[in-house]
């Protein structure tokens, strides 16, 4: 058999809707609820940030939901992604496992992120928007909305947690290139921020407090609103053209996923490949066993609590239904900022309550150890984020070693690592440490869940 | 019309051989000759650096090289590499001009460099070669070559210019994750290095000297071999997939170049997606003119002496006949560092010499320029190499605008700048300057030049 096997679509063959899973979900998901009165929002408290066409994405329980001509226009640039079969790989882990990945790095930004990207900045554009405002973590978010604005022609603010900017000077550089403006987070521009830093000058920031700053900067302008790269189900909903595209690249392989691996963070890439094919399951359609893994530091799947919680810090944002650490919850530093976040999508902690995925917590070290074998085999190097899944993925190859059993396993590569080689530098030099999340600061970040009449 | 048009090709339809131009040249190049006797070398003078096939190579009349069924293989990880039409940069430009771009930067590696790096592994490894020392510039060679290396078990040692290593720590922290040790040059390691550094510790190097390190070390350990990323005519046949693939995707758009740019360092990426035309033409078919764009600051096409000279600064390696600045020439420093070497490919230098293209010598602000452009229009951010042939090819589109015709522009976007985004920083913060070269230095290089016998 050919050692390199790589599962092309026709451009055609890119997607023309979005697949919804709230058609197909036995329960609903939970109302987002008012911070205020805790009743159920609709859709105009939501117009002050988001334009009318994703706060109906956000409640849409229709199946399909089509993709505007000039997204998929730009989708073009990059899709359909390549799966490839990872043969090079199986012969090192002399694993019975038939190994497939999604790569979503060949987009310009380097990662799943311009998916949903494009489709915001489309959006807002045609709702008359001039700017938008919005946070990143590792800057994988911050730089394909910059992207996405530059081919829209809309402004981009970004507000970058303030240890990823100083880790990530490369980020910064790439969202201005793209013409964005790319600021430390906590800063001195908002109240949010300057509320932060008057307590603590030196605060390294977190996606919560971002998002907080990214928020006010929209709630304040009539011309601005406000984008996120992950959590919400419009966002999520825009990743699913990676998983519908893996079925038909899996279908010309002539093959069906057993398990599928995804990393973690807000949940954005791992619904992306998820959601299509639990679908199908749902839908009465084959079954396939699903695992999102997520960092050991920062566990809001496998260790948070199911409740109705702030998305950000400073909590202007309304409340959902999420697995939640709280919002005031700040992970010890490792080295994947994009999975750095206290709450996980409510789809996506909607399906692992439904019992419909399985979770598992990881560190670093041997998640680094994994990417480095991959790029070894492979070639490509990840993203740390997407180590995660490369690592899940590995243990269920091994597994399948140990049963003697042939599995396919299907995991989402979703991005390269090209502006992360600083935590590969530390990983070599052995300066990595596999840090636990602080379980008194959990405990306490829990208590202040905000209270809600059941 | 439709704004992203991409032209790709079905996998099978990879090149089957690779295209050599020696067989269509009305001369033939000179000979190379041995730095001692001055007299033609034979194979087995370069047998201590080189596996036979590659040597066969770069004497060979043949048209059609095959290329080895495991080297396509790997090619299939990234090839056929897209085709587009960058419509959205000649709206920006509102020119006539029809602009196309054959786009490198999907190797793992980020250029077209993996084309060579693939082959020269694969020979080296069949050959029996345990290990391969080379040298870098701005690091696109080197982590090309590592990547190969991984992929066939092939120990890589890379000596990187010294100005690049201290610039460019990512490209060092990728090169060690594909597995291969990298080392800055001068280094104490080599009796060349050492000779350097006693002169003048501080050194900040060069190509040239690192080739002597890396040819020291080839000739001296008899399971090591020597690969040199462009110039020799083997590297500039393998990267001629590059322009075979463009001809079949230009038959797609239904359209021929009129003009076709590529920036030159060495000139591998050049040759590769230029000398598939310029054999059509020479065989009789379509004629199109050729521009070559390098570097104000390092002039070899534009401000060299076509004569004998050796590739490095140590005289190692025999005398090639190509368009010098005189091996000891050190252009000041700029941030094309793939675009810093004294030389130029024979072949290049040859098809000059005959008349068959043009060369431009342009400054690095305004390529930056022209790279900020094109990642505002098309997405993509370029190396400042490949800036090069982007500004190149932009004023081409301007004259088109100025002439009021409708010209078809191929351009070679050899590779991206996610490793170069200080060199972005750095034309933000208007630090960039446009230096020249030194005219006195230039003369007294030129005076250098070793006299060959006519």
């Amino acid at each position: 058999m050919s050692d390199t096997i790589k599962y092309l679509l026709e451009e055609e063959r890119i997607p023309k809707s979005w697949y919804n899973i709230q058609a197909d979900l036995p329960q609903p998901l939970a109302p987002v609820l008012h911070p205020g009165t805790k009743q159920p929002i609709g859709p105009d408290d939501l117009a002050p940030l988001f334009p009318m066409a994703l706060i109906q994405q956000e409640v849409t329980t229709e199946r399909e939901v089509e993709i505007p001509e000039p997204v998929r226009e730009i989708y073009k640039q990059w899709r359909p992604s390549p799966l490839f079969r990872a043969r090079r790989l199986e012969k090192v882990l002399d694993t019975p496992a038939r190994i497939y990945y999604k790569y979503e790095g060949v987009s310009p930004a380097g990662s799943h992120k311009p998916n949903t990207a494009v489709a915001q900045a489309f959006y807002n554009k045609e709702a008359g928007i001039k700017r938008i405002s919005t946070e990143t973590g590792a800057g994988q978010w911050g730089s394909s909305l910059a992207f996405a604005g530059a081919f829209f022609g809309l402004e981009i603010k970004v507000f970058m947690v303030r240890v990823s900017f100083n880790q990530k000077p490369y980020r910064k550089a790439l969202m201005e290139a793209y013409g964005a403006t790319c600021v430390a987070s906590p800063s001195n521009e908002t109240q949010s921020g300057r509320a932060i830093l008057e307590q603590r000058p030196d605060h390294p920031g977190s996606l919560g407090i971002a998002i907080s700053e990214a928020v006010e900067v929209a709630a304040q302008n009539a011309d601005t609103n406000y984008a996120l790269g992950s959590v919400l189900n419009h966002v999520l909903l825009h990743q699913t053209v990676v998983g519908q595209e893996a079925m038909l690249q899996m279908e010309m392989a002539n093959d069906y996923p057993d398990v599928i691996v995804g990393c973690t963070g807000g949940g954005s890439n791992f619904a992306g490949i998820v959601f299509p094919f639990l679908g199908e399951q749902l839908r009465g359609g084959k079954k396939v066993r699903v695992v999102a893994v997520e960092p050991a530091a920062c566990p809001s799947l496998t260790r948070g609590k199911f409740a109705y919680d702030f998305g950000d810090t400073a909590h202007l944002t309304p409340l959902v239904k999420m697995h939640t650490l709280g919002s005031t919850f700040t992970p010890p530093g490792f080295h994947a900022g994009g999975l750095r976040y206290h709450g996980m999508a409510p789809l996506v902690s909607h399906v692992q309550d439904l019992g419909l995925i399985e979770s598992v917590g990881l560190h670093q070290k041997g998640c680094f150890a994994a990417g480095v074998q991959i790029a070894r085999s492979e070639g490509i190097l990840p993203a740390p984020e997407a180590n995660h899944a490369i690592k899940g993925a590995i243990d269920e190859a091994l597994k399948c070693k140990e049963e003697g059993v042939s599995r396919a396993i299907l995991f989402n590569f979703c991005g390269h690592g090209h502006f992360d080689m600083q935590a590969y530098m530390d990983y070599f030099a052995d300066k990595l440490v596999d840090q636990d999340y602080d379980p008194q600061e959990l405990a306490m970040a829990l208590a202040g869940l905000p209270s809600v009449p059941a």
